[in-house]
Parts: C-alpha cells; structure tokens; sequence
C-alpha cells in the first residue's frame, strides 16, 4: 500500500517535471525557463565590478538560491525519472548536472563559478515547452546539413590546421621577435586571425617581406571563405531538392516533384490518386 | 453648400500628396524628397564641430524650417487621408512622426535631435515616384527570400546569443580582468566581434590558453558565417527556379512550372498544348 | 602616289598596333605590356621614401621616357585608326589617355602622377595578345553575373546606404563625442567598418548600450553578408544550368540536356540528329 | 646469390616503408607519424623563449635526432624504391627532403630550421594509414570543385590584383605620408587587408576623402566576396547534382545521370529497364 502510494507520488512528479502537456506541467516549465534566465543574469551582473560592488551579497545569495533550486530539481528528476543512469547521461542530464556543479567546484576553484552560465543550454527546453516545432524542425535541419558536410568540414579543418602551422611559422622566420611575432604558436594565431579575416591588429607585420605574406594569406583567405560556404549551401539546395523528391508518380514512377505539386509534371497523372 | 466646397478641396489635396500620377502629384513628390535630403544633410553637418562653428545658427534655424514644414505636411495628411487612424498606425505614417519628433524631443533631451535622420526612410517613397517598379520587385525578392528564411534565421540567431553567452563567460574566467575582460557582458561583446570576423582588436586574448580559445572561435565563425549565407542561397536559386518559367498553364491559368515540366502541376493539363 | 604611299604606312603601322596576329603586331603588343609594368613599377618604387631618396633622379627620368613613350604611342594610335574619335572615347582609348595625362597633371598639381598607375589597366590586352580566350569568358561570365544581379546589388546598396546613415546618427547620439564618434558622417564611416565585418578598431564604442548596439550591428552584417552572396550565387548557378539549356530534343521538343549529354534524358532520342 | 638476397631485403624494406597493408608496414606508418608531429611540436616548444631558456639543449638535441632519423627514413627511401628519381620529383619526395633540409641550411642561414615545420605535411600521409579513404574522397571532391573554377578564380585573383594596385595609389594621394601611408606598396597592404575585410586597423583613413573611399571599397570588398563564394557554390552544387545519382545505365555502363532523366544521356537506353 505504502508502496503503491510513493509510486503515485513519483508518477504523478513525473508528469509534472518531465512532461508539459499538462497545465501544471507546463507552469513548470516555464517557471523554470524564468530561472534559468534569472540566474543567468545574476551571474552577469556579479562579473561586473560596478554592480557587485553595489549589490554583492543580494546577488551572491540569490545565486547560491537559484543553485540550490536546480540541485532539488536535478534530484527530483534523477529520482522520477524511469531509467535514472540513461537520464544522467543523456544531454539535458548533463547540462542539469553543469548547472550546479560550478557553484560548488568555486568553493575550491574561485572564478569558475562562472560557468553556471551553461544552464543557459537547459534553455533548449524552452522548444519543447512553447511547442516550437517548426522552429525545432528548422534547427534539425540546418543542424543535418551540417552533418551532411561534416566529413568535408574534418577536411577543411585538417587543411587549415596545416596551413596554419606552416604559415605561421614563415611569418616567424620572416617578421622575428622584434616585430611581436615572439614564437611559432603565438604566429599560428596570427595567421588564424588573419586567414578567417577577423584582423585584431594586434599583431601585424611590419616588413615589406611579410606585409607581402600576409596580403597572399588574406587573398587566400577570402578563397577558403568560399569552401565551407559552397559545402554548406549546396547541402541545403539539395536537401530542399530532396524534400521534393518524395512522391513518386504512379502512372510513370518519376519523382522530383514539388511539394505543393498535385500532379505529375512529367506525364499529368494526379499524383495523390493511388 | 460649405462642406460641399471643403470636400472638394480635401480631394483635391489629397490627390497632391498621397498620388503622384498627377503632374502637381508628382512635383509635390520630388519636392518633398529634395527636402527630405537637404535636412538629413542639415543634421550630418550640424553634428561636425568644425562646421557647426561657422554655421551653426543658420543649420538651426533651417532644421526648424525643415522640421516645421514636415510637421505641416503631416497634419495636411492626416486631415486629408480617408482613413487618418489607419494612416497613422502604417509604416509610413510613423515615419512621417519620426521625421517631426526629435526636433521637439530635443528641447527636454538635448541631443536627440540627431535622430531626425530617420526622416531618411521617407526616400522609400521615392521608388513610387520615380516608377522604379522592376526595382521595387528585386527588393521584394530579396525580401522575401529572407522571409522565408525567416525562422531558420530566428533558430540560428538564438543559437549564435546561447553560444555567445556562454562562450564570453569561459574566456571571461580565462583571460580576467586583468587582461580587459572586465565583466561577462563586456566578453560577449568580445566574443560576438570575433564570430563575426569583425576583429576591432580593442580586446584581445593574451594568455595562451585565450588565444587558442580565440582561434577556435574564429574558426568556428568561419563555419557560422556558412549557414545564413547557404539558407539564403538556397532560398534565392529555388525562388529564382520558380521565376524562370514564363508558361502559363492555359486550363488553370497558374504559373511557376519548372523549365521541364510537360504538364501543369496544378491541374495535370499538357503545358505545351495551346 | 605621294596619298597612296601614306595610306599603305598607315594601314601597316595599324596592323601593327591594333591587331597581334601578326608576328610584328605580336611583339609590339609585348614590348608594350613589358614597358607598362616596367612603368607601374617605376611609379611604385618612386612612391617609397628609401628608394626615391637613392634612385629618385633616375627614377624621375625613366618616368618621363615612359611616359612619352605612350604619347607617342597614343598619337599614333589616333592617326592610324579608322574612326579616332570612336577610339577615343571607347575603353581603351580613354585608358590610354589616363596613362599618358597624370604626368602632365602633375607639373600643375603635384603628387597626382602617381594615378599614372592607372596605365595598369592597359595590360587588360594582354587577354588578347595571349589568346587567352577561355580565361576572357570566365572574366565575362563573372561579368554578365554581376550584372544581371545589377538591379538587385543596387536595391541593395541603397538599403546599406540607408541603414548606415541611421545606425551611425543613433551610435553618435549614444556613444558621443568623448568616445571619439565626433559627427555624423565619421559615425557612419564606423558603421559602414563595422557592417562589412572589416573592423578597423580605430572607433570602438565604449559604452555597455552603444556595445550593444554595435552587437546587433555585427550579427546583422553577419546576415547581410548572406544577401550578395545569395544573389550572386543563385545568378551562377541558374547561368550553368542555362548553358545546359540550348539544345532542343526533335522528338518530345524539351530542353535542360546537359552540354555532354548524346540523347535526351526525357525520351532517349538522339540530340544530334535533326 | 648475393645479389638475390640483397634484393630480397630491398623488396622487403620497401614493403614495410612504402605499403601499410602489412601489421610491420602500419606500425611503421604510425611510428613515423608520432614521429613528425612530435619533431613539429619541439620546433614549436623552441620558438618560445620562456621554454626555451629552461629546455633549450634537450631541445635541440631532441631536434637533430628526429633530423636524422627523417634523414636515414629519406635514403632507405631512395635506396628501395623502384624509380628513385621519380619518388624524388613526386610531392611526398620534395616533402620528405623538405623535413629534412631546413636543419642543415639552418646552419648557415641562423633562424631557417624554422621551417623544419614543413614536416607537418608528411602527416598527409596518414590517410593512407588510417584508410580514411571517405575523407580522402571529400577532400578530392574540394580539390575538384576548386579546379573546376581554376580558371574564374584566376581572372577573379587577377582583377583583384589590378584594383588593389589602382585603389592603393588613389588612396596614397589622398591619405599621404603624414597619416601613415608612406608609399604605394604599403598602400597597396591597406587596400588588401580593407577590401578582404580584415582590417587590422594599422593603417586607417583619416581624412573624410580617405573614409569615403575606404568605405566605398569596404563596400566593394562585400560584394567580391560574392564573387569566389558564388563560384564555389555553384560548382558543388553542379558536383552533388552529378554524384547524386546512383543509376547505372544497363547498356554503357555509365552513370553521372540527373535524378529525373528517363533515359541515358550517354547511349539513349531506357535507365529504368534493366
């Protein structure tokens, strides 16, 4: 009997937690979004040397209130949950998990309480809640024409990876010390710096020799911007060419046809009649 | 007999300012634009030291001018137009206030005035004076291309805040105060600056362990800059695709068929038979 | 006789000039591209302090020899050629006035002979000496895509024109003149670096809302980054897919064969058979 | 006899140098490997002055011993390979000397063995080893799609090269020696790193001419990043196209063929009879 109660009890927390169909579910959710947010900035504020001054001790306790919340939820949830170890491992269970971890690791690391700020990721959530759908199915597929490329994009890296070392060491043989470039790592993120065109200017060559290298490393630069972007855009014409290619027509078998298409383009027949 | 007589000068106005079919229609048009560029010019020159020095009270006393013409136009339009609540509550009619505001803003907010600038968004007008109608079109295209990227856009927008959040605060807790990092916001903005390759250079990475977090970031944006550039891509060469096609089906009268189609996609009828 | 004899002198004095089919033509041409980069050259060491400071009185010299070289051959370009004025105001004609005029220019306003560099443009011949056709079509494709985005680049710039104007009147009201934005048009000249993602960080913005809105500045080039890209990608693609587009199959009349391709995808029937 | 065994052991050495198939010869492979990136990373450590000062001799010892090793690893090379000469003009051959040779010039040219760095390239090798032949394939399937616009991209590098020559000397007249821009080439440096939108931030306009013009090139420098992209782009795109379909004509045996195509473009048979 004592049993059967307690199983009620973390059903009907689960639904609660875990689900937001139901009302309570979902004031949950978005109780919990509010926090997440909340938090987010008290951690923000704090970093501020102005504000902290101002506001520290409010902001350390709300802090270490927010934190605790999220430990009582982590746990509520590792004990309702069905398959406690799948849910700790899953993504969602880690990132709960980074939400109150750096609290405590600061208690031995001082700085790293920081770091709360992942509990932004629990975000995410927030598609589930609003019943973001169609948004969620935009990011699934930018997210799959990313993974589409992903093998090219291990090559591009690889490449560029190469370059870097190389190039960043011609700089260093060439500008010297005496110009900044003080040694190859720190000539590596200047060739970084100057290849994906971002251009701090803190580190910039000062001989005719490398003003020369660095011009040939930004033209080429400007090439290698082209790569990933023809990777990735082609990925996604041809994913919005293979949503198309669905239907297949059942009078002469050919597909191709557009989503909004009712009948066939090749031979007329009406592509929805079985 | 009077109202009769007040009618018909409201139209008559009306067909002045809001048509520019008519020939007075259209000078008025040209008239305003003229002027609407002149102030803009009046504020940007105001805003120099060098010039406001030699020519300050004429600059004001012609923004006044300016400011006092506008506001007379807009209360002739509002007095004219059939529907006044509609007018004003459109894009044009707060850009109409826009153009007035600032100038009585910045008698309680000094330096606000700048901000008539905003009458700059009359000159849209001036593609309906001029019947630059094929450009109008390529401007619809290319809004519409980024409407129907809209909620990809939206995703990757979220996704670039959460990345940026979290991100400027691991090299805030890297690099320090000590090293210009003085708060978590200050590094997202450091961290948005360097995603988008934009580079100002005021805060750079100067530890190590920063600047290889640094690289990573630029080479990540280097891939980030690919999405909104492939989403929009593909938009445009699937917009222009549909464009193409100049057949108009001679059953259902629709357009839009893909250069090989041989029967209409909306009613199945031979494109090719007339 | 004595008119018969100039004719035939000008007639092969203009093969010699304007066509390289000749072998003498040939070797003019390169003789003349030779001298042109020799020239630029010249101009180019002449500019630099420590060289000029050496070899300025040759340097000065060499100039002069180049220059009247080109007169020279400019005068005779306009003597031999059928239609002069035609050539004078076509491209090249007035290319080859620009090489010949900064020099000139120079006596009454010093400094401007350095636009003789301008001479650079000549070497666009070198397409024609060198037979290198197939290059010149990929330059005129380039060409013809740039142009039929014209309509849209220029919709497009307008809106950049406008939204800089704007964005820069309303970062100099935040940011102000102690944070370096001294006027309107300075104001807008960092809006344009910052839009364009280039990034100089001569002006920064300092304060947390000018930082924020140079935030939404970034990601909003990040976006508007997409827009040419798009265009003048779509434009590429759908001018490969046109060059696929010209033959017409004789059986079932459809076109979009790829230019390798024997017999048409649609029905099998052989493309080259009338 | 001699002979034999001697060429035995030729036979055999080469095997494990040359093919990975064998355990001995992968074992090598991975050795060699470890070997490379672990001399590249003691190149590295030695360029930093802070390691330096404390490892500096083991250092350098650790750096001649992998010279020596890559230079033993070079002649077994040579010795067993069939045609010595030919490996020795190959890309791995001029690769192979190269990890060797920046130790030896270094001792007459102090600072060159630097470039020992170009080992680094070796490291290419490693997709045999690993038989990470899908990625190998992507990064053909890049090369391709770069060759393929070999030829737009050389007019496009081409027209750069002439606009940054003109637009450098345009700016050198305006901006002049005082604001920092002391010759053309240096001029040139700017023109390069504004219109690649790098924009170190080095050198920057400070007249309102120089400005202007700097954005207008800043603006150009957006639309030529089109340019490449646009290329690339389009070239993939055309490259998935032709990849994408899987068929096989029955008859010759060919594929390449368009997703909706009926029939082979290559020999007009039916693709869908098998």
């Amino acid at each position: 009997m004592e049993k059967r109660r307690t199983a009620t009890w973390r059903v009907r927390l689960r639904s609660v937690i875990f689900l937001s169909d139901s009302r309570v579910g979902k004031i949950f959710d978005i109780a919990v979004i509010a926090t997440i947010i909340a938090s987010v900035v008290v951690v923000m504020l704090e970093s501020s040397h102005a504000v902290d001054s101002m506001l520290g001790p409010i902001l350390r306790v709300a802090e270490w209130c927010f934190t605790i919340a999220f430990l009582i939820e982590y746990i509520l949830r590792l004990l309702t949950v069905r398959r406690p170890l799948h849910y700790a491992r899953s993504f969602f269970g880690i990132v709960d998990l980074l939400a109150v971890l750096p609290a405590f690791v600061a208690l031995l690391l001082p700085g790293t309480h920081y770091l709360a700020v992942l509990r932004l990721l629990r975000v995410l959530r927030v598609f589930r809640v609003l019943k973001l759908v169609p948004y969620m199915k935009e990011g699934v597929l930018i997210l799959e024409a990313l993974r589409a490329s992903r093998r090219k994009i291990t090559v591009f890296l690889f490449a560029v990876l190469i370059v870097a070392v190389i190039l960043g060491s011609l700089i260093y043989v060439i500008e010297g010390e005496e110009n900044g470039f003080t040694s190859i790592p720190r000539s590596m993120y200047w060739t970084v710096v100057t290849l994906t065109t971002v251009g701090y200017g803190d580190l910039t060559p000062q001989t005719g020799l490398g003003q020369m290298l660095a011009m040939a490393i930004m033209v080429m630069g400007y090439g290698i911007i082209a790569v990933p972007t023809g990777l990735v855009t082609a990925e996604v014409v041809s994913q919005s060419f293979r949503l198309r290619d669905q239907r297949r027509c059942h009078e002469c078998g050919r597909t191709g046809h557009q989503p909004d298409s009712g009948f066939c383009r090749h031979c007329g027949n009406n592509l929805d009649r079985v």
